[in-house]
């Protein structure tokens, strides 16, 4: 390789520091327009006075079969709570997949059933499709790319930039299942309680949450980078400090004794199925029962609040007793966790 | 390999009928709804009274660049024009990469690039994204996928299913060019004149054959599997024979030497900025001397009738007076042209 020349690394796809470097250096000065938001899951626009959110992500999840799912229900959960975490209604989705010649037509079915499976329970509709196959050595299996789109109810604004002093930072559940469970899985190492993936739609719960409130400020999903890097995209976006209490953050015990063998911190590990809510503190008490009764939401819980000081910043206060700086997510140690 | 099981081949992502069957065997018992219209470029579904087009395509070409294009300005012209045969106006882009690691950054930006220029051209706005990174020699390169949605204008019903007998069949330039463009530069074989892709969007020329007349019953781009296998496609819904006169059916001279060279029929490469139009004979010479004043309908011709026999079939008179059947594309005989 020229060494004047610069290369993709693995950094590049992680979700932290180098893929937003990426992203702002190479294609916003491209894709300059009104509606590319790149800090939000999703672009919104109006269509006959209707405002739709539209949304892709590409699936390269390795294994392509873990505990709690496979890349089929991944591929539907991650798109749907793209639209969801919007704010949105998710409708319509199209799916792209890439398959490498040789691949297994009965796992290829097993993947169809489950998107199919994943589809329903979300109430969304696959309604279009693409099949490409390339030769052997030329891609790993199976890459599914899915496009979403969803819309959005009058009333309902939620963006990663709209956190404010004062909001309450809720989770759904426990942190860092999804990815220590593809990574277990990829290693080839057995738990005696195996860790299964947190992966699940988000739409009806984010649907009970509007139920009872519709003063929500911000909805996210932390996928790639974990809770640290989602909390600091919206600290970055909202221009406000956030500041955790490391004892309120739920990870499961199984989860963070793995991730302590694997040297991993489960805040930096993706979750498929957890939502973070953040909305004034008044609003708290309603969203945590809406949140405790809804079948994705039964670990629901305060972890912190929204603060004016150190705006872009991102702090926990440790279980013991200091107060430490949580950064963005800059390698990537967890390369096609989704 | 377990001899039992089935696996997936080149042949799958075909285009023709191994792709057929494999979407009507695995995939469309799956996702089974009504939008799903696997013999159409796009999914159509009413927002708020508006109907609107969606569809996705993976770009998994091989070589990156070629003469008259590359993979940014593919994956545009692609997606708009599956939109565009529609009748439907592209207005918004996703885009989903996956890039092997090591790839050149500058590629990259060279990509995006054309990526922008081409979407400048069609007049549509890519509003989302995603990239991801696999290991080296996970993927080949990067692969793309893009979906897109647009709006229908009211009055305009076009679909592969709507051909009807007495119909005209025309064709808006030279068939072959793309495929014939990528194989040859993937091979390194270099002629005098070189063959340049005819990658091109083509809502631009949707639209002014929509000016002068609304009576249009199918827009169709020859994409995978070629006119050959897009009009038994075409055949195949609308039940209806298509005659086609071979000395009418345009093909470069040296597309049509270098397809003989490389043991190919320029019937079943593939274009990516050629459209096919039918509608009713009393339509044409309006239609006609539309695309003909268009950039991109420069050398629109008539090269066949639909005809009441022989539903399901298309048939070709030859140029020593013969008639052949056209059958659609069974094998592959080029992988990663798209």
């Amino acid at each position: 390789m020229n060494p004047k020349k610069e290369y993709i690394t693995l950094d590049h796809g992680s979700g932290g520091i180098a893929t937003h470097q990426l992203i702002s250096r190479l294609f916003l000065p491209e894709f300059k327009n009104d509606w590319l938001a790149p800090l939000d899951d999703s672009a919104v626009f109006e269509l006959n006075g209707l405002r739709v959110a539209f949304t892709t992500d590409s699936y390269t999840v390795k294994p392509i079969f873990f505990p709690g799912g496979d890349i089929g229900s991944l591929c539907i959960h991650g798109t749907v709570n793209d639209l969801a975490v919007m704010g949105a209604r998710p409708l319509y989705l199209s799916a792209g997949l890439i398959v490498e010649e040789g691949f297994p037509l009965d796992d290829l079915q097993t993947i169809a059933a489950s998107m199919s499976a994943a589809a329903a329970e979300a109430g969304v509709s696959i309604v279009t499709g693409d099949t490409k196959v390339v030769s052997r050595g030329q891609a790993d299996g199976v890459f599914i790319n899915t496009a979403g789109l969803g819309t959005i109810p009058e009333g309902v604004k939620v963006s990663g930039a709209l956190a404010e002093p004062g909001d309450d930072v809720l989770v759904s559940g426990p942190m860092g299942d999804h990815g220590t469970a593809v990574l277990l899985t990829r290693e080839g190492l057995v738990f005696d309680s195996p860790i299964r993936s947190d992966s699940a739609p988000l739409n009806g719960l984010v649907a009970a949450i509007l139920e009872v409130s519709k003063n929500i400020h911000v909805f996210r999903d932390p996928t790639r980078g974990g809770l640290a890097t989602t909390l600091n995209e919206i600290a970055l976006a909202s221009q406000v400090g956030i500041r955790l209490a490391e004892e309120l953050i739920p990870v499961r015990p199984e989860v963070a004794a793995a991730c302590e063998l694997l040297g991993l911190d489960p805040l930096y590990v993706a979750n498929e199925g957890r939502l973070i809510v953040i909305a004034p503190h008044s609003e708290t008490a309603a969203i945590l029962s809406a949140m405790q009764q809804h079948r994705y939401g039964v670990g629901a819980t305060v972890i912190g609040t929204v603060t004016a000081d150190h705006p872009g910043r991102v702090s926990m206060k440790t279980t013991i007793g200091g107060t430490r700086l949580v950064d963005m997510l800059v390698g990537e140690p967890l390369p096609r966790i989704c």
